[in-house]
């Protein structure tokens, strides 16, 4: 892919600083860049890396201009310019419109003809599959799935019966949607299950990272709305409800019933109680634990900080004393209060 | 499915009020349920639903009968007789028995007549797939791999060589039994691999959530006894012992050579080290770390409050001081009696 | 497989104490072993175990050597002699070379004719598998990826397109190395997808345990450099640099950018942050949690310790009053030293 600089303003929407004719061949990071390449500047903190910069231009805000030695887009945001322009480089998985001959299509399912079924798939009866949508190899959707237009399932993903994929989404490999909650009626010493007949609702443009799993609903439904953004190896439980555009990062666990807002981050390796709701707006930072609804947008964080394992092993043995230094503490005021007064 | 509700009376065990011949056509929550369905209540709590509800029959104990305006099946434990009568509503997967024309089966391998083979599953050498067993589309079972009767893998999961998975389990999509134990031996700098010899051996009535990962054993094996229900993305170390009926939720990981009771419940996210015994009957909340063994049944616990991250930075400092916090409180109560008595 | 003792002692360079000519048929643990295995003992400890011992010979340090009543091997490591030993009497997981007939190979992909690649695997375009190779069934190579001599890839693993993976590694199933890094940039509440351009770089040596996950660099690549042993469900993310001979124990979680030297430990649950750098050496203990980069080795730890859940209750809402506590305390000092001196 080639492209002039003036072409990839117009496309960001920036303001071009220099030769518009000059024409760009790929991206790259302001030390890594090659000649020919573009990159950006988001954080002024690495602005020094300007001046070493190979890169032929380079994305950036209006204070930084100054320092920029090359071609520059200068913009408001340069890292969502540089998404904009770094998608035009990106290489074109090869993906054909139809179905590979190794693929297993029940004859009840209605799959587009602009769609691509790719090698080993199997598409169970009733299935539907919209157009441009991609399922790749060696995915299996079970009975009823539907996967609306311009979604690409990547590879060896499992979509289970019923379930519901909407438009322009991104299921990376090894996912699981649809699976059973964990329901368990306890009946003496043994658990029956509680059959799970709800299903997984995904709105449009929502992205499910690689070996994430989610849970079906155990009579209502599992809500995933539209834009949101889940990481990799996330456990969503059953009867969760996500609001649009809220980001979950790597390893984070839903547990079941949960409600999350809209537009709520929470970092990676985030764990939530089951019947809890969070307000639009919350960020959870890395590995905390939630265990009540936080009614307030806000910032929340649980866990201990690093140290030595000697040290901590010292404090952390405190921390089984705390309530009790708490108290002492509470006495030794009260007697010295007594003290003074006396 | 339609079913009386005399007859669902019957199956669950249930006293029944009100109208046996009503015609019940599937279920639903006290809030959802639409005419003709039935519902449960288990937590007296939810009561002021029985008012609004448009459920034709709620499953319900004595003590609530009086607040129920419709037709009512009276048991001891609501929730297990909903276990029940929802599976007489849960659609069947179209599962026939034999062999899809796909799937690729060794020539060594037997499979019961009654079982059935998805498309594109791999069945290895010397495998035995027991008698109405469903092995789902994208499965792989790795040379000797026994699979029990009516236990069903649904799809892309992966049995590792010579591993035994017992009757009537439930394997969900993308779970891998078998993979070699993390056991590594240092020769100077480098890791030489231990080779993993022992097998899973997984008892009956188990059921293994969406991809859970079991490793073998080294020498002897994993066992996982009857009963067990493990949810999704769970860890199990090599030479793991469960004991029977215990429950695991999402996302716990059990490291090497532990062994847990039976009857016990880790909540999800608890890690286990190595080497450790868990009594029966031990239960472990949410993402609670445990480095020791525990002798007696109860509810164990451990981790830190969610709190503003302003307020959690400041008191996360602290925990670093937490030993000499506690030294200088000692200090005190000496100074404080010392000035007392002079 | 059957060996004289005098065979292993020469595989493993041990001192053979007994009878060179007596014949081993596999091993196993001091207490399971049976007549005709061979056992170790690593730890003094365990002793005691020799004198029960149905095992023929038994492999030890000098030390222990007086209390075996059986042949010995006499080695400095016994563990590393096992695993030579053990890796003897490991059944070959039976793999011929050759393509089977089910597998799904692009026609511009080069594939070495001493390579095996299992059923319905899936070879893309561009794709280079070397020498005795062994591609597993179900597994899934998107375009141009590249796979190292004697490499293995059990079941069920993709690799997204570019990705390489080096010699004599063993990749597990489940795992998907090249998976999409988690980038997204915010246009007011909406994100949009942030490319993601380089690859997965694997080194030689490298283990992959089941069902985890390796993101793709942004722009430059994901770095794993020889003889790194990852375990089972680790997260990976995009840019991170991992040192040779790194042991990440299972459900440990890099987060982008982070770069881990050589010869570091991180034992299993352990969460690092993005952007930081730990030195060579550098060992963590279970679940920590890592915020910031360590520049000396060294063992660091955090988290609190179990407890019953009543005390546990206790100390934990105290933990949200430590600053407050740390605060009191110094105040009472002062005070104290006021009183004192007046």
């Amino acid at each position: 892919v080639s492209l002039t600089l003036a072409d990839l303003a117009r496309h960001a929407d920036a303001k071009l600083i220099g030769d518009g004719q000059y024409v760009i061949h790929g991206v790259g990071t302001l030390q890594g860049a090659a000649p020919g390449s573009i990159s950006f500047l988001s954080n002024s903190r690495y602005r020094k890396y300007l001046q070493i910069t190979q890169a032929s231009a380079v994305i950036l805000q209006e204070q930084d201009l100054e320092y920029c030695p090359v071609n520059a887009l200068v913009v408001d945001n340069p890292y969502l310019a540089y998404a904009r322009i770094a998608a035009l480089f990106a290489p074109r998985q090869e993906v054909s419109a139809g179905i590979h001959h190794s693929a297993i299509i029940s004859p009840s399912a209605r799959v587009d003809e602009t769609a691509s079924i790719g090698p080993l798939a199997v598409i169970g009866d009733d299935c539907v599959v919209g157009p441009r949508a991609t399922i790749g190899p060696g995915c299996v959707l079970e009975q009823g799935v539907s996967v609306g237009n311009d979604t690409r399932l990547v590879a060896n993903v499992t979509i289970c019966w019923g379930c519901r994929i909407g438009a322009r989404g991104l299921i990376h490999a090894g996912v699981v949607i649809g699976t059973d909650g964990f329901g368990l009626a306890r009946e003496r010493d043994v658990y029956i299950k509680v059959p799970q007949l709800g299903i997984v609702d995904i709105g449009d443009d929502v992205e499910v990272g690689a070996n994430t799993t989610i849970d079906r609903g155990t009579i209502e439904n599992t809500i995933i709305e539209n834009g949101v953004k889940l990481d990799n190896q996330i456990q969503i439980g059953h009867n969760v409800m996500i609001g649009s555009n809220t980001v979950i990062v790597a390893c984070s666990a839903i547990a079941g019933s949960t409600v999350i807002g809209k537009n709520c981050t929470l970092a990676g390796g985030v764990g939530l109680v089951g019947h809890i709701e969070l307000a639009d707006g919350v960020t959870i930072t890395g590995m905390s634990m939630v265990t009540k609804s936080l009614n307030k947008p806000g910032v929340y964080s649980s866990g201990t900080p690093l140290s030595s394992s000697e040290q901590w092993h010292k404090n952390a043995v405190r921390f089984r004393q705390l309530d009790d230094m708490a108290r002492r503490l509470k006495q030794l005021e009260k007697e010295l209060a007594t003290l003074k007064k006396g």
